[in-house]
């Protein structure tokens, strides 16, 4: 087992995974922009370098400052968290020529499944169902228009190398589809710097279930239940819940074996998802893998009892996977709630600046992942998410009445949260019913997609 | 089931209560001294009513001015807590007197087990295993001796109304029996208003291990393992845990079946607890029942799953017990560490003040049950306990590895804590093969006794 871990992340994932190192008597080095100095993760690690000021480009996602804080620690392994660069296969493959065990997947892994366009052609050989779409990048709008007339209308133009929402449209008609083309390419130039698009069939009003992997060096893999992540804002996720309201323990296990399948078939070791969309029929298919832990990891951790994040240090550090498909068994029901600092009725503009008051929620059944404080300035260089409220429960009732408690107990003065907005879903009478899509918040709520 | 509950006490045991009122869907209302209105309790709870100035006999303690507040609030039920007025029986039989559902025993169960001479005639009546003593109150220091030949040295002279410790004197020899039979009188006397003293053989570093039971209005009594809390600092908890580390499958039927059976024989309902003494052969003795729920059932609920205070509302509402003694199944481990506010080194003197920066611990495991906050001022009039961390785990040394680094991560400027003590506790070899009894912290650490 590692002696000494280096975090190349910040805020609360940076948090979580110090926990999950002391819990296994690994030390721990933060690494912090100037601006993050007092945050919490460069409190609560044994050693804390500053790697760079406060722009991402120039500290997070700075590899040779990161690598070199890694060797001057003498850390032996770097968790990425999430974000940043733990998919960022260059930055894989720099760790492993520094002789630095990246704790993830192979950067071979990371390369292929996150070039969008290219995980769609490896899954259709390895007989995952996919959405029907184009085989690989699309020249130019004249070759869309012939596929499209294959594929069917409606159809996503989508940006290989995207991510988040962004370099996606939607076109229903084929008059739209040249000027969707060509916004899709010049949006994916500029913010990913490869304007490769491809096209599949737009499966309307989905859900969005995903599968937990782990897979350790010696072929064994498992799947640890699902999430719906269905409750999004503009393709970001907002509320997750384990197990999927809708899905029967046959869909369940169909999936899993499917997500196995699809691990298997590309060699992948570590922690990975499989994200799948799930249309009226209850068909699935695969839409993408992230070769990463995930924000909505908890609510994982709740129904299984098994430590993600420990799990991937343990895999990463070589050791086989102590227990075995049979053993994991789902109980209960957990709700997430990614609390962001942010203002809904401006249209959900960011909200840094200082908490002055603050109460966390506790108790049975309530966890809070979080890297705030009273006192603490979030800055408005990073993400807005400040929290995740994390709830438990005999059944999803109980998760949904917990949460609904722990977000009424959450008080934070200084910025303005989205707690009203969470409220406001979870009060939702299809949504207590676990009747609803990824379309819900536009659709139900009537918020802007 | 109830639509509003006042609750009279204050602190993490305060919110605690307001926490399962909210996801029963009741309204609660807190009461409050005046040096309180900034509390946390009184920020959750949907009403909340000064009863008092500061000292607790003209607040908390107060009555009259609870009831009152109980009828103008429209409130339907009282649920006490622990400490203050909840093992006065004569508070109990107000309530029942003004028609407010008081959520606990019945009056006559808090007058019998209150009474600790008296609990253990009864207890001798039902069969149930007592430490050799005498037989109800003892008149005088003459009789005490003639008795003290009779139950054999060491002796353990106690006051009948006695609690928390106090009122208490170990003897060894004869020749000390008659100056401890008076001072604790006196001690009593001033202490309890009630000069009583019976006499008990002193188990010698026996375990303190306690049986949890739920008794609804039907009949149905059940029993939720054990709670071992021998980790104490002159008769006070400081560290608990469940299930007990050297409790068989055998010894914790045997000891449920017991507790279950002395319920049963007092006719007792809602949640109590049964004090047994372990001594070095595994032999367990009826030490004394708390009528009420205690600081440390938390632990409880974390191995079990059941909601000790929701059970304890719905029991008090009149409902049945909705499981049966097949359906508590015992699961992983957990440890309860108190945090209080006092400076060890000054012989544990209480440190009140202003908390001017805070972390509570998270994250998987983690639990916390607190009312303080940062800003908050911790009086120096109440109990010095300021939060508890519940850790839990797959078993004992994963529960004690989360506790660990859950006391690391727990980061309180203002006022001195007890948190490195209890790290000496939690890294001590004997301690952490589970090795213990109730004279740990006096003989293992050096600390007084």
């Amino acid at each position: 087992m590692f002696k000494k871990i280096l975090i190349a992340n910040r805020g609360e994932i940076a948090v979580r995974i110090i926990r999950a190192c002391k819990e296994l008597g690994i030390k721990t080095v933060a690494i912090y922009s100037t601006l993050d100095k007092d945050a919490l993760h460069v409190q609560l690690a044994d050693e804390a370098v500053c790697i760079g000021p406060a722009k991402a480009k120039d500290s997070y996602l700075n590899e040779k400052n990161i690598l070199s804080a890694t060797v001057l620690t003498g850390a032996e392994a770097i968790h990425p968290g999430f974000g940043f660069l733990s998919e960022n296969s260059k930055f894989a493959k720099m760790c492993e020529q520094c002789n630095i065990t990246f704790i993830g997947p192979s950067y071979e892994n990371i390369e292929n499944m996150g070039n969008k366009s290219k995980a769609r052609e490896i899954m259709k050989k390895a007989n995952i169902p996919i959405v029907p779409g184009s085989e690989g990048i699309i020249k130019d709008s004249q070759e869309a228009l012939k596929i499209s007339r294959e594929i069917g209308y409606p159809i996503m133009v989508k940006a290989s190398a995207g991510g988040g929402g962004r370099g996606i449209r939607i076109v229903y008609d084929e008059k739209d589809l040249v000027s969707a083309f060509e916004t899709a390419k010049t949006e994916a130039e500029i913010s990913f710097g490869d304007g490769s698009i491809y096209m599949e069939r737009f499966i309307e009003s989905p859900r969005h279930i995903e599968v937990q992997i782990l897979a350790d060096n010696y072929g064994n893999t498992v799947y640890l239940g699902e999430r719906d992540c269905s409750i999004q804002r503009r393709n970001q996720k907002v509320i997750e819940e384990a197990p999927g309201p809708i899905i029967t323990e046959d869909l369940r296990e169909k999936m899993g074996e499917v997500a196995v399948r699809a691990a298997k078939f590309i060699n992948y070791k570590n922690a990975g998802t499989i994200e799948f969309l799930l249309d009226k029929d209850n068909k699935f298919y695969f839409m993408e893998m992230n070769t990463r832990i995930q924000v909505e990891h908890a609510i994982t951790e709740m129904i299984t009892g098994v430590d993600l994040i420990k799990e991937q240090i343990k895999i990463a550090s070589g050791e086989k996977l102590d227990f075995s498909q049979e053993d994991i068994i789902l109980k209960g029901h957990s709700i997430e709630c990614r609390i962001n600092a942010e203002i809904p009725s401006k249209n959900f503009i960011p909200c840094p600046g200082e908490i002055k008051y603050l109460n966390l929620p506790g108790g049975l059944g309530i966890r809070v992942d979080t890297a705030i404080y009273a006192g603490y300035e979030i800055p408005p260089t990073y993400d807005s998410m400040i929290a995740k409220i994390i709830s438990y429960g005999k059944d999803r009732d109980e998760a949904i009445k917990k949460m609904e408690r722990a977000l009424d107990e959450l008080l934070i003065d200084g910025v303005e949260t989205n707690v009203d907005f969470l409220l406001e879903i979870l009060n939702n009478k299809k949504f207590k019913e676990g009747n609803f899509n990824t379309k819900f918040i536009s659709e139900q709520l009537g918020y802007r997609s």
